[in-house]
């Protein structure tokens, strides 16, 4: 049980009872796309990021949901307020809906949107990151599926791949798998990319391979270039992570988490590593800043309207 | 608005009000496996093999649900006798059900199960089969999931792979895909197998291949054997298949439906596929038959207990 609230199809319900037609597209065939979003201090933390790989994830799988980025905003910050939520993860989903019973979509979309919140304390300089430790990741058997079988910018409900990747880890310690493309090389983990160090630059498999454009990725090698760090998007084999003087992860939640070990070799985060993590929760900082101040001039204008 | 009922977690429940929890991991990642099925005169065909195929299933994504074959089959028989369905499409889904909000499977498994069902005319010898006329076949663009990504003998709610492959048939007239696996060979179509004669033998790819393995392919091959028709299962062109004198695709709704071209070159069915065909017809109302006579035994033994 849970005292939270979602957003189902326009509609805030609570959490216990947000469901979805076991005919949703969504449901039967995973025919969905999707965004973990992050809220610091009320807020969504890149916002324009996320919607525009949402527009192209849906463009990828030709769903024509007829929403407008400020109308899913809408139902986010709606959410947010609703649960009393400042600190958040947020999971948008937008399905093809209940269509007659074919596979083949049919033109008419009755979008399903969902909206999943949890409380997430903020992290960065306030207080602890969300992960408990650096990352121990393993390299896995499963392969990414190739782009030309799944778009691989596009982030579906279709994530099976990721799951078996984590299931290999049963078996040992490691938190987080490496997954490899078809030809070997080196992709990202099951729910994050891969960042490391070779003594001269910040290396990471590039947009040519089968890799989810992450937007803490974009944030990271954003940060590189504002720092005059050298960046390689590049096509890289495990041996290269392996040998890597620093290496981190990132996605939304997890933010930059440092690798400890690959494969049961030391690798482990240093001076860049940290370097980017005080950067990336210096931008999380001048966003809240930003936030409160459009606050205070929110609150400054109810004032002089004579409310709250 | 239909007055069917579905089957949910247990329990039967009118079709519009058959949901999913949108924490459930089918839903959220199409974390569950699925069996298409036909019933013919109340009795599921071929049972065994779909049990067999969903355990395989199951076991390939690690997914322990605990249910028996006999308590599935328990829930299908509940299912058309509520909705009085002697002929009828069943889709029997089981997922990973709602754990902790982590893309790691949880051990302790509360699966989900789901069962949906709609008439179907019997077709075969009696009735016109439920398809309009011969399948036209158009190769696509995307390309079969890998086994190493995806193991291809699961049949799971990840099957966007087969929509892409759909979507690209908008702009053609054909109405189902020929997907080729990531080396060119010939795969399947989006929801079925695919069977041609050379003039010599019926041939039809592998399971080596990224290739599902169908119960009505199964059903074809065992025709073959018993008719004396040389069966080759390999790995074959798209040039194999146009050139083909006959060809066909099979899967547990359509059974099997000629083709009549392959990217607009003519193929068409022949005196093979229609031989399959009868066998395959022959062989359901042989099932028909015995279930009858079962039918007819209970009768008896119910009249003797005085009840109708």
């Amino acid at each position: 049980m849970s005292d939270l609230q979602y957003h189902v199809d326009g509609e805030l319900v609570p959490a216990d009872e947000a469901t979805v037609s076991v005919r949703d597209r969504g449901f039967m065939y995973g025919d969905a796309v999707f965004e973990t979003l992050r809220a610091y201090g009320g807020e969504v933390f890149r916002w324009e990021g996320h919607a525009e790989r949402l527009a192209n994830s849906a463009a990828a799988i030709s769903l024509d949901h007829g929403l407008t980025n400020s109308e899913l905003q809408r139902r986010i910050a709606e959410t947010l307020r609703a649960n009393d939520l400042q600190n958040a993860y947020v999971k948008l989903s937008i399905t093809r809906g209940v269509q007659p019973g074919k596979l083949t979509p049919g033109p008419a979309v009755h979008p399903t949107v969902v909206i999943q919140v949890k409380p997430l304390p903020r992290g960065g300089v306030a207080t602890d990151p969300i992960w408990d430790a650096p990352a121990t990741l393993q390299t896995v058997k499963t392969r990414r599926i190739p782009d030309d079988a799944l778009p691989s910018h596009a982030k579906t409900h279709n994530y099976l791949n990721g799951i078996l990747a984590r299931l290999e880890l049963r078996v040992s310690d490691a938190d987080e798998a490496v997954m490899l493309d078809s030809d070997g090389h080196l992709a990202e983990g099951a729910t994050n990319n891969l960042f490391f160090v070779d003594g001269e630059a910040l290396c990471t498999p590039s947009l040519e391979g089968p890799i989810l454009p992450g937007i803490t990725r974009e944030e990271v090698i954003d940060i590189a270039g504002e720092e005059g760090i050298p960046v390689k998007e590049g096509s890289f084999t495990l041996d290269d992570l392996r040998g890597a003087t620093e290496a981190f992860v990132t996605n939304t939640t997890w933010e930059i988490r440092p690798v400890e070990t690959v494969d049961g070799i030391d690798v482990g985060g240093g001076p860049l590593t940290t370097l980017f993590q005080r950067v990336y929760n210096a931008r999380v900082e001048r966003e809240l800043y930003d936030g409160e101040r459009l606050s205070s001039d929110e609150e400054r204008t109810g004032d002089e309207n004579g409310t709250a």
